[in-house]
């Protein structure tokens, strides 16, 4: 599977270099609140539930928003590590990634302005099973945490818009 | 359930007034990558499965990183607007919410690195159905944009550390 997906990645690159605008894309997740606070969320033909735990209003359907950011960086950064070790040819045995993230929820509730409602702080733990060299492992890593999207999207802001409409 | 999630906030709130340290928690997300780019998650007693569509070499599990953090943005939202709607007593009949993200996938591919990994913009459409006046409408969109804890993330950098350890 290593080389196939080696040759489907290069192939992928090429691609992309070769037509700029095969490489634009766009991604959209659509949700709607029901009860409380449980969303339903369809992302392609992809469900998922997101809720709030009990004991602040919830019924713990699903991940919280914030949990779900969480696991969009710790996947991330798990299939980064996939396709650089795969491009590079350095052996990768095994990935895994815990997040922990931390919050003061006095932000959230505007009880103190000056407290960010989001995440104060993240710690990103990953364990590599590799048999490379430690000079490998180092370029594998650095090129990760150059190039993993949701890295990058916790550490330079994104522009945003929001339009909001009444139905 | 609107009186009861009512008093539920208020109370939770007044707990984290009354003593600061209760409103400080930490959040954690484990995973692990199986074969390809698909990764297991657990989330306290939560699963979710992560993987790339076909074509780029994934095996279409379950939705990608970028599109949780798309997940992530809209029911954050989502429950943001539960939240205060309920807090400051303003009808609230529903909310949905899209959010699009746009990715130059040469930023992730090292083939241009003046382009980020991440996203570019995001659009967020945010539909409310409610009877209030147009004027709490616009105090409730002020407030949930000023403590949305997603949106917060996206917009402000947050310190990461990131350590890789062998196994």
């Amino acid at each position: 599977m290593s080389e196939s997906l080696a040759a489907t990645i290069a192939a992928t690159a090429e691609s992309f270099r070769s037509e700029a605008k095969s490489a634009q894309r766009t991604f959209v997740s659509a949700s709607r609140l029901g009860d409380g606070f449980r969303s339903a969320v369809s992302i392609r033909d992809h469900a998922l539930t997101v809720d709030e735990p009990h004991g602040i209003g919830g019924s713990d359907a699903g991940p919280t928003p914030v949990e779900l950011v969480l696991a969009a960086l710790g996947t991330c950064q798990e299939i980064t590590y996939r396709a650089f070790a795969t491009a590079l040819g350095i052996p990768l045995d095994s990935v895994a990634v815990t997040v922990e993230g931390d919050i003061d929820f006095r932000g959230f509730f505007a009880i103190d302005e000056t407290i960010r409602p989001g995440f104060q702080r993240l710690r990103v733990q990953v364990a590599l099973g590799s048999t490379a060299s430690q000079a490998d492992v180092d370029r594998l890593v650095a090129v990760v945490n150059g190039h993993c999207p949701v890295l990058d999207m916790l550490s330079t802001p994104v522009p945003t818009t929001i339009d909001v409409r009444r139905v």
